[in-house]
Parts: structure tokens; sequence; C-alpha cells
């Protein structure tokens, strides 16, 4: 089978695998029918060392289950599933607790022997847990919308979940990429009114106000959070998304967040250290929460939003490429050519 | 009058300064009963750059009114009150948000013209939406479990609330401290069974195990970490309560903390820095609370408590002194002779 591989930076390159076979008897194999690319896919294409060895790329996928292991009991042969990006057993006491990208026996796709997601065909561990079954014929047409389930947009999702969003706060979405833009939509769709959105690129601010932000702001920095201030009427947002992940987006952050808000961050810290003295978080009562969102919890109901007809955050997939085509997606969304890349087998 | 003055590290002095006078039409003058020294006196009484001018100490205190402004309202002379530890208008935004400590028209005592609570006399502005006037007569003996509501009870109360404790959580306490102390006897209200106290001082570590401790670690770094792990089957803790705002416990919290948990700090921090990247909050979803307890929003409900006799945080002093020993009594606490040092008139 065909499967993408980083090298390092700026080097992505399909190659042709041995198709991966059940291992553990928990395995399913998922012939993949639609993956894409993500925004956290971009930080190792920007920075990863050369090395010899290539890391198997991609975590969200659709697919059809090829295989199962003996222990498989929830799956058949023939089903149509999204994976979650990351697995699980979804039973264990961290997934009952909700926090599922934490659970004791789960992982990351791409390393320890697990393959990616941009690929032709995947051996998901912990297939019970890991893969969700989407009921009756699918109209390929909801195919971008149920890929989004894999991680962008409950990855938005659970920025607002854990930022308390509510009908009557004011939320700053900051960044315009695709988890931003699904931050926007679930926090529309959690009743909030007032949704600033931090962005300076036009195409997608416009399909940010498509997805329900009422403000736009392009500035950046300290002018950036002047106009957010001015925005809210000197007194800051109450919730603040964090969709970007780099430094100066947290600063943004706690720079436009009123006493008493929250912060939740989704985009993948490329920092360590940071401020949270008594200038930043501490002395006006921040929250700062999120992290890699648990999107097995949250799938089932968003699916069936989906399949009703009542969310399409589909729309963030703005180029679709075949698996040939893997190396210029990364290059189209690093160059910003594209917002979102779907690949089809 | 006598009033309390910090020049430096060690150097606390009272003086005898004019008495306070109003100023606005909305201040009140109280004539202190009760004062006290505050475990965050201590930052400055160790570091504190030594200058010419000394700085008003004490945010603590209970007293009666002696005068009032003319657009004083809720209050008479002779009312007999508890002041929160900042002062604010309890009416705008934030006030009404639950963020007393970040109102738009309040402030911190010690500065701006603004005198101290380990004083004969403080002016308090905004009297209105600051003090708290105490019903009825009073007995002497609530006085210390009164005091308690101006700022530590209701700080380690912040801590447990805001880290959302309840029952079937487990709750770790760093610091032993009588905020630490303050936050095991709240988490013990809003329902925890499990308290884990983190602290080295028997005779504190005893008082803890007394407002509702089940387990005492005294080791710390990493050896308190793995202790607190084991106790935890593994887990680790839903909630820690960080309670002193040194960067090592800092550090404590987020090495017992659970994936999905909460750290919820009020030890005001004495860094600004810290890690909070995926390895140390984000990769297990864990969310950071807390800042300067908004204690104006809690003390009613727990003034109630205290004068029904269902609560007693009052057994933090464990010494006494007069305003001329003042300056003894901020040996005792940085020696660690003393948990919790009540001033009296």
């Amino acid at each position: 089978m065909k499967a993408t591989f980083m090298y390092g930076a700026g080097d992505v390159r399909v190659e042709t695998v041995p198709d991966p076979v059940i291992r553990e008897s928990t395995d399913a194999i998922v012939r993949v029918t639609r993956a894409c690319i993500c925004g956290s896919d971009l930080h190792p294409f920007r920075s990863r060392p050369s090395g010899a060895d290539g890391t198997p790329m991609g975590h969200e996928f659709l697919g059809v289950v090829e295989d199962i292991g003996t222990a498989v009991t929830s799956l058949r042969r023939g089903d149509f599933v999204i994976a979650p990006f990351a697995f699980q057993d979804n039973s264990c006491v961290f997934c009952r607790e909700g926090v599922q990208t934490s659970c004791i026996h789960g992982g990351w796709y791409g390393n320890n022997g697990v393959g990616g997601g941009q690929a032709e065909a995947v051996r998901v561990p912990l297939a019970d847990g890991s893969l969700v079954k989407v009921p009756g014929r699918i109209d390929e047409a909801l195919y971008p919308a149920l890929l989004t389930l894999s991680d962008v947009y409950l990855t938005g999702y659970h920025a607002a979940w854990m930022g308390r969003v509510e009908a009557g706060k004011t939320v700053t979405v900051i960044g315009d990429g695709a988890v931003g833009l699904s931050a926007v939509l679930a926090a529309r769709r959690l009743g909030a009114e007032r949704i600033i959105l931090m962005g300076r690129h036009r195409s997608r601010t416009d399909l940010g106000v498509e997805f329900g932000a009422t403000d736009v702001v392009a500035e950046r920095g300290e002018d950036g959070i002047a106009r957010v201030m001015e925005l809210t009427g000197g007194e800051g947002s109450h919730v603040v998304l964090e969709a970007v992940g780099h430094l100066p987006a947290y600063e943004q952050a706690y720079g436009v967040v009123r006493p008493g808000g929250v912060i939740s961050r989704v985009g993948v810290p490329q920092y360590e250290d940071a401020p949270i003295g008594f200038g930043s978080l501490f002395g006006k009562n921040v929250t700062l929460t999120g992290g890699p969102a648990p999107v097995r919890g949250y799938l089932d109901a968003a699916l069936i939003e989906v399949l009703e007809g009542r969310l399409d955050p589909g729309p963030v997939f703005d180029l679709s490429v075949g698996i040939d085509e893997v190396p210029a997606g990364y290059r189209a969304m690093d160059d910003r050519a594209a917002l979102k890349v779907l690949v089809t087998f």
C-alpha cells in the first residue's frame, strides 16, 4: 500500500510499504476512504531535524473495516468507521472520566509500530474503543463533515466546551486555521452571541463569519489586544479559545481575557515555559484549560448532528488531493494556499 | 494611633501616626478589634529591599465602624464589621461576575493613601461594598473564626471552589500554612473524602488532620510526587490546591495532578514564567485556576456558618500578640514558631 512518511522539515514522501496486518486480538485493519493533513503536522514540517528514518504521518481518517482481531466485538468487516485521532480502550479510569487522550492503554498514530492515517490502510489498536461506526448508508457528500469529527471540529469543540462557552459570554478565538474556525462554529453552537475571530487571512475569516464570528480582528500583538479590548468596552473577553500553539498566541490570550475568564488552548504548545504569575493569569483569576481533545467522548453526539444535517464543519476542507499528492498538500497548507487538505483514495 | 510599617526585609516597625479620617464620601473609619499577619506578608518580610519609606502592613481585620462618609448607606457607627482583604464597590461588572478582587474601582490596603489593617484604625474605601456587618451580639470567642473570613479561610475556600472539589474526588493540598489548612477544611466541607495534605510540620499537619486531611505526605519534590502517586494508585489527584506560591510547589502540583484534573492556586506566585506546555499541563488536559480570592463574594454564606457554629477555622491562630508586638509576630511566623498570628487591641 501507499503511505506517507516525514523524513525532516519539508521532506514528506509517499512510499509503498506492506499492508498492515492484525497483530493484537483487539486490532482492526481499516481501508482508508478519506484522510487529511492536520495543522499540527505543520509543526514538524517546519522544524523537524532530518533523519534516516521516516515517521508515518496522519491521524485523521474515515474508512471501511477490512479485518478484525478475534477479541473485537463491536465491529464487523465492511463497517464504515470514523477514527478519532488517538486510539483508546474507552473503558479505563481516565476514559471513563472523559479524558480519552490520556487512556492508560491508548496512544498516538505514527509510532510504536502503529502506522499513520495518510495511508491506504491503517492498523487500529483497541478497535472497540477507538472506532466509531457510522450507521446506515452514507452519502459521500457527508464525508468531509464526518472526517472533521476525527479531529479538527471536535478539537475546536473541546476548546469551547472546556472554556465553558455559553449564551451571554463574549468569546475570542485566536487563529484562523481550521481548528480556530471549528472553534468559532462550536462556540456559536454552544450559544455564544459575540464571537471575535483574530486572524488575518481574509478567505479564512470569511468562512469564520459564515461559521458565526461577529467580529474579525486582523491586528496582532499589542494592536490586536487593544482592538479586542476596544470591542469589549475595555472589559476583555469571557472566554479565549487559543487555536495556534505558538507563544505569541498565548500572550495575546492573556492580554484579552477578562478577570475571571477562561483561556482554553487546543493549539499544541510549541513552548513549555510561559507567564502564569500575578501579571498574566493569577492576578485576574484567569483559568487556563485545554489539551488534546478527547474526541472519542464527543463523537457520538456530534455524529448524530452531522447525520441529521444540523452540523457541517466540512467547509474547512478547501483542497482535495490523491495519496500521491500528499507532499504537495503539505506545501499548500504550509504556504497557506490551502486551509485544510482532504486526501482521497 | 499605632500602625505597622515595613521598611525592608526583616524590618517591621510599629509607629504612631495620625488617626485616619474620612476623605471620600464612600469611606468608613473602622476602629480595629482584631487583625492578623498573613502568609503573604512574609514574602516581602523575606525579600523586600530596604527603603526610606515604610509600607503600611495588614489587610485582615475586624472592628467597629467609628465614622462614615455621607454617601455610605448600609452601615452605621457602632456596627461590628468584617473587612475582606481587598476593597471593592461590589457592584461593578467584575464584582457582579464574582471577581471582586478585580473590581474596577477597588484596590488593596497599604498603598495609594489607604492604610494597613495591622493598625488601631483603618480608613476603608467603598465601605458599602467592602464591609460586611456581623449581626447581633457577638461572642468574643468567635472573633478568630470571624477574622478568618477576612482572608485566610475564604482563600482556602476559593482554592477548593475553583478546583471544583466535590464528593468522590481526591484532593491534594500543597502547603501546611494557614491557607493550606483552610483549604483542607474547605475541601472537606465541599464533600471531598480523600484529602492528602503535603506538609512537613507535624503540629500543622496534625491540625490539618483535625480539619479533615486523611493522609499526610511529608516528602517534597520527586519523593513527594511519588508518594502521592502511590497513595492514588498511580492515577494522581483529581484536584490539587496549591497554597504556597513558590515554583517548587507548582511543580509538585503538576506532578501529582491526574489527567483531566485541576490545579487551583491561591499562594501568591513568587514567579512569573513556569511550565505549561505538553509535558506539564497541556498533554494531560490539566486545568490551572485560582487567584486572589474574591472573599466578598463568599463572605455572607460563610458568616452564617460561623455564627451558627457549623464552621470554625479559628484554630489556625496559634499565637496572639498586642499591636506593639507585631514585629515579634512576623518573626514568629517567619521562624515557623507560629502558624498564624492574631493581633489584639
